[in-house]
């Protein structure tokens, strides 16, 4: 029987479209809470977080805007007494019920941040405390690994950041900002619809990496989400050791542990600044003796690889969210190689609650 | 032979007396830099970058300012353009000449930030870029993995970040802020003097973690970075495929991974409010047939572990500067034990530059 995440992956161009529908139309809105913001503070656990990783460098980058991730306990345990005037905070959430959460965006909100909620459930705890809520339209996702409801997140954060640079481009931060590129966002659905194609050779490479205890996983920039999406999922729906690092992290120190038997999975984009490394990278990594395999990349990555599965065409800052579909097939594929139902992994819930 | 490794552990407390005695005197210096400080953002890679974690949590916790690690590869590769008026930006490097440390500082610079480095190299680039230098004085270091440097790092890094808060008690962030205790980091070096004498249980650790290809190192709170630290150490200089996660992220998904082959290691402070969620944490890993061992956390955390190293009896907030002192010794121990040599990992050079 295919299993739902199976099934979900599937879903995924349908519940970008819808998704874009909805959010699209607040662009104005988000444009507006920009032009208060100096800086955004991400707060989220989990695949989440992973998606946040990727808000992050695109805030930065196109944008304008410094931007980096919360540490929860700071609010909910330390009880931080901090000033956010002028910061932005947004929170995800698939589920908006995670307690932690929730009491750290109620937190932002008191030391004075404005305040978002991305989650894919409207009415959801999460909403009500934030100032504008972008809901994703993924539908119920019902396997644990979070698929649809990852990439519907993604498409939330690139519609947030989009919309905050296109009023940095007129504003104080200075002109010149590549704001614009929100009517690009269109191409994802397709781009996505045609990574579904990858399924037979996820198939292939799963059955190659079955015997895998360890494995490592790198990306830079903005690839360097979708490396540590990937990595978090091969943990919990394959139990597999993956070490997500990016490439920088992985050049300063634990880049001593690759070795014959421990593979590297590499993720790029088709172009832009951090290809070349990568593939310096993964010239480095074969050297050792490592098996080394790719997703995405195009021509470049593929030709120092064992075997790479391909990526999508989109420009680089758009690509991580149809660049973790070919990975989150291997992961289906590699759970169901290992005797392994990747719809219920052992020790989750669908919704996690940090404190007990 | 003893390797240097052991023998730069060793001189810890001196190195750390050194480097109080140097950079206290600067306290009133960096309180004034505090005064024109919103926000504070580390720029660091490897352990370094370990040390920021540190950083992050006290200036937040204990001075009152969002603090947040940057991504060089925004300033080194896509060049953001960011507005960094009222940012502290913080490097940390210990030899002063990672290139892209520097360059990051100097991008922090342009960008409108005031600068600080903290090194162990006086007149190394990384100062000229810095309107304030904080050189540690932990002496030159031969052996590849940090010891020395990087707890003499969290002292400069705490120097900082409590001076900081002193200024915010009685600035606009507001009163009630434990901005003092700059005088409480005189009880460190012997804290860290007394963790040397762990050195034969850390051995005997050493002698049941021999054939462990895979380790999960879990932390949270001010604890977190003693977790990243060790995990990295364990990945350079054993070649054990170490997970360093937070207590919140292992639950969140990667706790699926524990299994009877996979054992845990968990650090934690004597006291504070992480220590029940530490504990509880250890027995729930106890139940998935894993064993865990503790470093630190008293009697408490003693208790559910198959064995544990003692801790300091530092404060939470200072703990992390002798807290990793057992963790070293596990590290060096572990490596001889599996017929490495600490002082040289293979792949690894003393100033790791992230772009050849």
């Amino acid at each position: 029987m295919p299993s739902r995440m199976r099934a979900e992956i599937g879903e995924q161009p349908d519940a970008l479209r819808r998704t874009l529908d909805s959010l699209l139309p607040q662009a104005g809105a988000l444009e507006a809470l920009g032009r208060e913001t100096r800086q955004v503070l991400f707060i989220a656990r989990g695949s989440s977080d992973n998606a946040a990783v990727y808000g992050q460098y695109l805030c930065s980058v196109r944008a304008g805007r410094l931007a980096s991730l919360a540490s929860p306990s700071l609010a909910t345990v330390y009880r931080a007494d901090l000033d956010l005037h002028g910061v932005l905070a947004v929170a995800v959430s698939q589920s908006g019920a995670t307690e932690e959460i929730v009491t750290t965006l109620r937190w932002a909100r008191r030391c004075g941040a404005r305040t978002v909620a991305v989650t894919n459930v409207a009415g959801s705890p999460l909403t009500e405390a934030a100032d504008v809520a972008l809901i994703t339209q993924a539908g119920r996702e019902l396997a644990v690994p979070a698929t649809k409801t990852y990439t519907t997140q993604l498409a939330a954060l690139a519609v947030l950041a989009l919309s905050v640079g296109r009023g940095a481009s007129a504003g104080p931060a200075g002109p010149g900002l590549p704001g614009a590129g929100l009517e690009e966002l269109r191409r994802v659905p397709e781009a996505v619809e045609a990574m579904l194609d990858v399924a037979p050779a996820a198939e292939a490479l799963a059955g190659r990496l079955t015997d895998a205890d360890t494995l490592v996983v790198s990306g830079r920039g903005f690839a360097y989400s979708t490396a540590l999406e990937l990595s978090l999922k091969l943990k919990e729906t394959c139990y597999v050791t993956a070490v997500g690092l990016s490439y920088a992290d992985l050049v300063h120190g634990p880049i001593a542990i690759l070795d014959p038997g421990t593979p590297a999975l590499l993720v790029a984009a088709a172009d832009g600044p951090m290809l070349p490394e990568m593939t310096g990278l993964a010239r480095r990594i074969a050297a050792t003796g490592a098996d080394v395999y790719g997703i995405g990349g195009g021509q470049e990555l593929a030709a120092v690889c064992r075997s790479t599965l391909p990526g999508p065409g989109l420009p680089e800052h758009l690509a991580p969210l149809a660049l973790v579909v070919p990975g989150q097939l291997l992961v289906e594929a590699l759970a169901r190689a290992k005797g392994l139902d990747p719809d219920a992994p052992r020790g989750l819930d669908k919704v996690t609650q940090t404190d007990p």
